[in-house]
């Protein structure tokens, strides 16, 4: 018996080639996108100290998820659990040079320790899309662009997704002043109402007349996910302070900013989308699953305004969504929106070498490195068996065509060029084989542009 | 004072855009060379067992540089310092199944705890290159091709690089039957000639003659370095039995085969290679800075027989090497090899909007859309500042052009479009925007091939 098990850990993921690609491919689509809309790529460290988590995104996300690291200096370090906050300290490094607004994004690995069940595993892929430095809410609408523009790419369509979005500031006035809670309860009647999709609306109901058992509270509570125009609450009595407050006035206008832009088609106002950070302050969005196979949010996003003041004196405002790669991708599986041969290596203009003998081999090598240098992606067979098993070879993986380099093909600089399906063959020179091979640069098919 | 310092954790690195952009340099030419050579990404978790690499790298690496968390169910895991173990792990759950030979590669992040010094992190990218199943070493001719092949991707020449190559095998008996080194002492010698390298030969004579104080043992191995034909070691008494042990038939096959295959102009024995790892059993190598600016080794790799043993009851043999991201990074800054506009965000084909007024906001953004779905990259100026500030940020970002919306383009369904060097500018409809901009399908300069 092997020492160690093949597998890896519980909650964490071998790539395998095949699964890779369709990472891969979700990962190509966001550098697209945000390369479209000219947000440059950043990075930063794996390891932060555990502080910064734990002053920024609740305690409970630190003290009960983090993977934690003790240094040869006794210092407690964490594996992020979420790149914001080390954003927030690159940023706060160039605030005062880079020019505004700072549009950023990145592809970090984080790691949580939460139990792994579909789309949640301990150790995963998750883009952050960030612009900073804009106050006013045509940075929001941005950013619905971009996630519009990004799930065509992946070949999604307003059928397939929905961007809901609130604002913690408007919910918060509506609890205060228009739902009647009590100001020391805000947070827990936040966390619940952020909790509401993964309830049976029974059990939700139980919940909210639990903790609210007199008053209208409750009642109020319960009729919040019903309306879908953030001007209009479905309350009697919608108090003009209310209506006055920031965080009203700030929403209203984003909802008819995204009529205005045609944003609507795919993004609704949904007064139960919360988020579960507390570093938000102002808008809030999240990218659903319209139907019902993917309960967790695909991306999840928001403002923030006070989110450098960890490591800088000057505020600077940002709005900004994380999206899990794991979670976009099974989001594709279940609409049959992966490219169908993204299990399959590519194989595009690529040709497999057969060598007959061992003394063809420098031959062998020449012909692969000539056709690689210009640009036709090339492997070679190394073990000079028969020539059947060696096209069997090239077909397991995936080749169309073999060049075939015997003894003949070597005395006469040529090679015997093997189509598979059909088996038709030519001997082609070397000079003229990545013409007959379409090469990138020599493809007679583009030769017209 | 703000309650965190803005830098990093000592050894971790901050990558803003303008320096992430070098590293996906050197990345994008690596995932080009093993395209070109038929390899397949892969990956796997950033977490494993602490035994493994306890078990099969080396007891030093893992104790005193291993960055350890234990998670919730109390097991140790380390956060890799390096992928080979990974590597085996996966290789042995398809190693049934997969056409051979696997070629695989994958840049994970890798951590030790080590002084940070030029060119040494404590969190680093390593590409791992590896091709399994190929017991001849024909497979290690290929990995030569394929860094030469990466090194003049990357403008590299044999002027600027040498791999070096020996054999653990080669070695061992070599100090075994020609040099003398009991067999007791042959993995003390093996680390002493590994850190020849590093210490001034001064330093090195003295270790020598301290470690083999008497008879010639010393003598021969100050002379090791000094031959370069793997046939010809430069000492009078060379028994019959060290030509025939299998170490030395096969290094002295492949010194052939390097010199037919041409490789041999960038590729050159040294007997001084050794590699530090234990799991090494056959040929080894590194790729080395011809000159002296850099002396870690960019490249280091070998043949290993018994890595899969962990984890697989059937063995399988391989060879791959292990490359520093960040190294190639100061070999290519060392050299100028950089592409010159590596630190600035690439504008090539791209537009800035600037937009007179928020009431133009939904045509701007339409324009900007219109743009990207052309695949014109677009980045929307969003404070509505006056026209002369707005062309000021355009330029600081490193825009090339501005289409320019006011009220006048907004109604006609036009756009001004300004080339910012000279000044001039024309008013262009909308629909003829992506042609005059050169949008990638509609280059005119592309149109004949």
């Amino acid at each position: 018996m092997p020492r160690f098990p093949a597998q890896p850990q519980k909650g964490f993921s071998d790539y395998f080639p095949d699964v890779l690609r369709a990472f891969r491919h979700v990962e190509r689509q966001l550098h697209r996108t945000a390369a479209l809309f000219g947000y440059e790529e950043y990075d930063g460290p794996t390891l932060e100290p555990l502080e910064i988590y734990a002053a920024k995104s609740g305690e409970e996300l630190v003290r009960e998820q983090a993977y934690v690291v003790r240094d040869k200096g006794g210092r407690e370090l964490a594996l992020r659990p979420e790149m914001t906050p080390t954003l927030a300290r690159m940023v706060a490094q160039v605030q005062k040079s880079a020019p505004r607004p700072i549009r950023w994004y990145s592809i970090p690995t984080c790691f949580r320790f939460e139990r792994p069940q579909r789309g949640r595993v301990r150790e995963f892929g998750q883009a952050n899309v960030d612009i900073l430095g804009t106050p006013s809410c045509d940075a929001e609408l941005e950013i619905f662009f971009l996630i519009r523009h990004f799930m065509e790419n992946l070949g999604a369509n307003r059928g397939h997704y929905r961007i809901r979005y609130s604002s913690r500031r408007y919910l918060d006035g509506l609890l205060a002043q228009v739902v009647g809670v009590p100001e020391d309860r805000t947070v827990e009647v936040r966390k619940m109402i952020d909790r509401r999709d993964k309830l049976a609306p029974v059990e939700f109901e139980k919940w909210v007349r639990e903790a609210f058992p007199e008053g209208p509270v409750a009642d109020r509570l319960l009729r919040l996910h019903e309306f879908t125009d953030p001007a209009a609450p479905p309350l009697a009595d919608v108090p003009a302070a209310f209506r006055e407050s920031e965080g009203y006035r700030e929403l209203v206008e984003f909802h008819e900013r995204v009529r205005q832009t045609g944003l609507d088609a795919v993004a609704v106002f949904d007064p139960t989308i919360v988020r579960g950070l507390d570093y938000y302050t102002g808008i809030v969005y999240e990218v659903h699953d319209a139907g019902t196979e993917n309960r967790r949010a695909l991306f999840g996003g928001g403002r923030y305004d006070n989110l450098l003041e960890l490591f800088s004196n000057e505020p600077m405002t940002g709005t900004g969504f994380g999206m899990g790669i794991l979670t976009v991708k099974l989001f594709l599986e279940t609409y049959g929106l992966l490219p169908a041969d993204v299990g399959r290596p590519p194989r595009d203009g690529a040709v497999y070498v057969a060598c007959l003998s061992p003394a063809q081999r420098g031959y062998a090598f020449s012909v692969a490195e000539r056709l690689r240098g210009r640009g036709v992606p090339c492997e070679l067979d190394l073990d000079f068996a028969k020539l059947g098993r060696q096209l069997q070879r090239a077909e397991a993986k995936g080749y169309a065509r073999v060049a075939i380099v015997g003894e003949d093909e070597a005395r006469e600089g040529k090679v015997t060029l093997k189509t598979l399906a059909g088996g038709a063959q030519e001997t082609v020179g070397l000079d003229d084989l990545p013409a007959r091979l379409g090469s990138p640069g020599h493809r007679p098919d583009r030769a017209a542009g």
